[in-house]
């Protein structure tokens, strides 16, 4: 970069002034966003809210080497959004805190808020506040999402019942493979700095590791399908870990067709590439941010053919635990190996 | 401790489900707490939803050396609650995410949890969500508080006019004069390791600087007294600065009376013996957590005389800035050198 300014200059209340003066608040309910002791939302008569956050740490959770960090703002705010959509609402609201060390300057952060803008923006979220400090070390952010919706619309884990279908959008392990590909460069580079990364023929994983989006559009549409999930999460730790929470948390069980499960001809070839299995990378690899989904048997045929879903399964009784219909016809139980940030950290 | 369990024997849902088993939902107007991708809040009609957020990081904000994690964790909550009653509402759920490297067994964060409950429980809070992840050093904690009340109560920073009153509650500085003493002692304990630390005699600086209280008592009680202050903000950060907020965001300017600053005699002991300026410590000192608000001349005689607070001075035009008139009758322009996070800490 060719500036560098310090953050020491600006000190806190200037700093949060500095990036957040750019960022317009859209959305009705906004009553006050930054500037206060608290921000003041409006929730409309019917509607309940909807509160959710994570917290991103470097080195954990990203890797400044392979990560922009105007990508890394944008997958911040879009994992949190992932979370609203997930109970079947609309965000609203976010705040943002960071905690970020004098190893980086202004014009890093302003990178960084780029990207939270733009997310912002395309998802028409406003920003109402945050708080920032100094670390002692890395990059730690925590973004908390808000959302609405009529009351009668908001769908959690636990509504799965016997006999519902089990359906998810888009297709999963893209982001894994993505992160296999980087951490691959990144060996090369380590190896021989100066080396060109070679992410050519990747661009599909890639952007599904480095840019991911949160799925609006299947709310949305759901919506206009007259769909009413009966229970809905979505997949950040792999689609084996979010099926467990649906039957966990709905007291059933479910069936999981593997031949069923959407993976894009992208991610099977880097699979292959890599000596991974694409279905391994689906179960287990994280970070897809589709919907996963049950509805009534009695919706089916709303969404039948629609390639904005696949039904890859349906629910069963709580005895029969979770299992994997193999591709070979064989039946093993479901174990969740997801992405543990707890494990993958410490 | 006797025990050391390690946090990599739970993973990260385990630690969650262990350290919020404990935590009873209480507010009716949660609907959904911890377990899903979302809490779900209910706002009563009429009322609008405050939100609020904080962060805290090992070594720029607290000093494991001298604060226990119990206390810890029971600050960490109020430092929160008191933005939100600073908006003139009531506190009613928090999220709690928390970055935690290895060096911290479960044992510890359980302790710290205990200090989150116990704030939760005298504050009638619910813990509705939060996010656990593990950091390569340190700890790192956000808090992030919602609250409720009437639409027509809220009280911004931005409603002060001229001539109202300037009122402040409870008394300033102590919690700045405890932090002198903790660190005196840290040092003394550095330099003679084994050391038995002094610090009889400062129960009431130590409290304020370890487990300072938001004024909930100073909220109920304006409300009872029929008073609507014209607008607030807590002192977290020195009266100075919180005094500069106010004037800024109403566009007025202010008088300050240095005389009828309150300063317990345990707050101006404790700045006689390490030769600060009490004042100062009042001023610029920060974290007491005291409430401080403007109303209106009528309003005055409501509050004349309780001893919960003190009428510190009026309003005045914008032109004529924030002055702080001195024991001595001098009149200086009132400077904001607050503790600000980020040069505290970079």
């Amino acid at each position: 970069m060719d500036n560098r300014t310090e953050l020491e200059q600006l000190g806190e209340f200037g700093l949060i002034k500095h990036l957040t003066q750019y960022f317009p608040i859209e959305h009705k309910t906004t009553i006050k966003a930054v500037g206060d002791d608290a921000a003041i939302v409006e929730i409309p008569e019917g509607e309940h809210l909807v509160i959710t956050t994570d917290m991103l740490v470097e080195g954990v959770h990203f890797d400044l080497m392979y990560t922009p960090l105007k990508h890394l703002g944008y997958k911040s705010v879009v994992v949190n959004l992932s979370d609203v959509f997930a109970m079947n609402a609309i965000p609203s609201q976010i705040t943002v805190s960071m905690a970020v060390s004098n190893r980086f300057s202004l014009e890093a952060l302003e990178e960084l808020y780029a990207g939270i803008k733009k997310a912002c923006e395309f998802y028409k979220v406003d920003l109402v506040g945050g708080d920032t400090t100094s670390s002692k070390s890395g990059l730690v952010l925590s973004i908390t999402a808000l959302g609405m919706a009529a009351k009668e619309k908001i769908v959690t884990r636990a509504g799965a019942r016997e006999s519902d279908l089990l359906v998810v959008s888009g297709d999963l392990g893209g982001a894994y493979m993505g992160l296999q590909v980087l951490e691959r460069e990144k060996e090369v580079f380590k190896s021989a700095p100066g080396a060109q990364p070679d992410l050519s023929g990747y661009d599909y994983i890639l952007e599904r590791q480095l840019k991911p989006e949160a799925r609006k559009d299947i709310v949305e549409l759901l919506s206009s399908m007259n769909i009413q999930p009966t229970s809905m999460i979505d997949i950040s730790d792999g689609l084996a870990s979010e099926i467990m929470h649906i039957a966990d948390q709905s007291f059933v069980g479910c069936d999981l067709y593997e031949e069923k499960i959407p993976v894009a001809p992208e991610t099977i070839q880097a699979a292959k590439e890599f000596n991974i299995d694409h279905t391994t990378a689906a179960l287990n690899g994280g970070e897809d941010y589709e919907l996963l989904f049950t509805i009534k048997p009695s919706d089916y045929e709303k969404l039948k053919g629609n390639p904005s879903f696949s039904v890859i399964g349906h629910i069963t009784n709580e005895a029969q635990g979770c299992r994997l219909v193999t591709r070979g016809g064989g039946i093993v139980a479901l174990s969740a190996q997801g992405w543990d940030a707890l494990r993958a950290g410490i």
